[in-house]
């Protein structure tokens, strides 16, 4: 299901495509992430729409779960013709929700046992039971269930959570073996925290259960930039070459290039959609604010025509910022598909770049001009 | 500025056009409202697409004196350029917000002095000063300001108060004489409560004035449906056949056609975007709640094709219900574009139904098969 299209000489950059059962992906590839079955406030035929060309889209196991349900997920026959997406959909396994949104958490052996956020009711998920749901969902590419760690995290902790994750990646490869339903494929999630060895150990050990991708997990989970770098320079050179690679979560734009140039091939991340609901958007100079006072008589656009969404032209600085003073839908809106268009533009110039063998200057050149820092996951 | 194009035999239903700065509107017409200069969670491209063919939008004069202020107006020199609108616009003049949303009021003969809903600062409004501002906006039909009495009012103060609307309306009169600004008309508008004497005084004295147009105003401020129906059918035949007539404010899908039957031209009325942002979604058979359990599993569409907006089409009862009760923002776009087509879609059958002769019983047949009473304005 992934080809390896070309590989940059001066980086570890890949330019590869995923054939999966609702359409390609070209790669490197952004995700927007659609948690409850739509990517906020952005309708399906935008995602779709050429200014995009969204591939695919990421979707959250816990969530669904929770509403609508797999019952009502059966009725419609997955999430594909519940929310009319026929592009191909990731979900994840639904454990990082539970180390994050969840108050009241027992793990054992058997699975983890847990409160919903939503009204407290008992929930268990076990590595099986999350294959199932996501089959519910119809997922073209499901995540096997793993353990988080927090950070800090003492090395005794990371290393008995790795143990754990190791074997219920073990559960879920026999769940597979034993049922995989049509038109789905499975990754495995590299552990490990900021242990270098652990990261090593995970790597050797997931790869052995040969899954159909792998993803590099427990990264942004408060730890420094340097050492998630570090642990994904160590993880991803252990990876098979001929599968793609995932860096769940991630990232800043200008950490996608670092990301890519290590060998990274797939990324979701909220904060393209997240941040333009609190009224930032990007630019290729940073972040910027739009409820700044600065803009309020501005009456150049956000960006440059071909630099932002197609229906985000015409729209003054000072017209966007007053939308979203006032909290108006709209402005929203139009930051939303600003940002989707920033992110998703960005993985095309990269793919091009790679393509012509231009990418290590490519990168070099963004990030000397961008700046971040305003805004955080 | 208004052209009667025919006029119904078995009702007072009229079909005109009225040619504005930016464009002509057909009537009976209705006006979704876009108070702060959106019309809210909907892009104008939305609006002026042919599947809505929205000819004219109301603004909310108060809410723009606030947000974004004349100085970023007059920046851009108005609100079309603003907020990228160009076809007509109607503002109301502050007065009704004034009485609605405003804690703190006095009202004097030269004009009303309140305080700011969002900040608590001093504002005075004056017959003179919201032509101003509505100068300043750009409109293509402005409102002149009138004192709208509560319901239920003492007989003394509603005559009070018409007396003091009518001097308002001989200064507004006098400004415009003296400061028309090219591309902008102006409406009087009848008040009088619910005192049939004082609805046709104020019909008379306000028709002395001469007018670009006439709304009537302080309906549906608590009366019953009955004594707001009586009221227009008191003032409408008073007004010059060859000037448009304005509900403001109102109404129901079902009382749009009874007052379109007593001779109104133009309507305006927050519902069709309102009560979408609140999950209901108007149908033939009145209002629906979609956060409600039957939905839980349908899978029909919310309406048969071409009767919803097509960016509805394919999505079922169920994923709307489930957009809705998580408050996702596709959820209350899709019922506000709905609910607008619906509006919209049911002023071009009644035009039909004009030009055919055949108004009164598709009036009936509508009446019949509606039933309101879910949602109150």
């Amino acid at each position: 299901m992934f080809t390896l299209l070309s590989a940059d000489s001066s980086t570890a950059a890949r330019r590869g495509r995923l054939s999966l059962a609702h359409g390609e992906v070209e790669t490197p590839a952004f995700m927007p992430v659609g948690t409850r079955g739509t990517v906020k406030s952005v309708h399906p035929s935008e995602l779709i729409d050429p200014s995009l060309d969204c591939r695919i889209i990421l979707g959250n196991t816990y969530h669904l779960h929770l509403r609508p349900g797999t019952a009502v997920l059966d009725t419609f026959g997955g999430l594909h013709e519940f929310m009319r997406w026929d592009r191909p959909i990731l979900t994840d396994s639904g454990g990082y929700q539970v180390f994050s949104l969840s108050k009241l958490r027992k793990i054992t052996e058997e699975g983890v046992r847990f409160q919903s956020h939503l009204d407290g009711s008992p929930l268990f998920l076990t590595p099986e039971s999350v294959l199932e749901t996501q089959r519910s969902i119809g997922s073209d590419i499901c995540m096997i269930l793993d353990e988080c760690p927090p950070f800090p995290c003492e090395r005794d902790y990371a290393a008995k959570s790795l143990a754990l994750t190791q074997r219920w990646a073990e559960r879920a490869r026999d769940w597979i073996t034993a049922h995989r339903p049509p038109g789905q494929c499975y990754f495995g999630i590299v552990q490990g925290g900021c242990y270098p060895d652990l990261r090593e150990k995970a790597a050797r050990d997931l790869v052995a259960l040969d899954f159909d991708g792998y993803a590099i997990g427990g990264l942004s989970v408060g730890e420094p930039v340097p050492d998630m770098l570090k642990a994904v320079e160590i993880a991803a050179p252990l990876l098979p070459t001929d599968k793609p690679r995932y860096a769940m979560g991630l990232g800043q734009p200008d950490q996608l290039l670092e990301l890519i140039a290590r060998g990274i091939d797939m990324f979701d991340c909220v904060l393209p959609t997240r941040v333009a609901r609190n009224g930032t958007a990007y630019t290729p100079e940073g972040p910027i604010h739009m409820k700044n006072a600065c803009w309020e008589h501005d009456t150049r656009p956000l960006a440059p025509a071909g630099e932002t969404h197609p229906l985000c032209e015409g729209f003054s600085r000072a017209y966007l910022r007053h939308l979203i003073k006032n909290d108006e839908i709209l402005g929203l809106r139009l930051l939303t598909l600003h940002n989707l268009a920033f992110y998703l533009h960005l993985m095309k110039r990269v793919r091009h770049a790679i393509e012509t063998a231009t990418f290590a200057d490519f990168k070099d050149d963004f990030i000397a001009r961008y700046r971040g820092g305003l805004t955080k996951i």
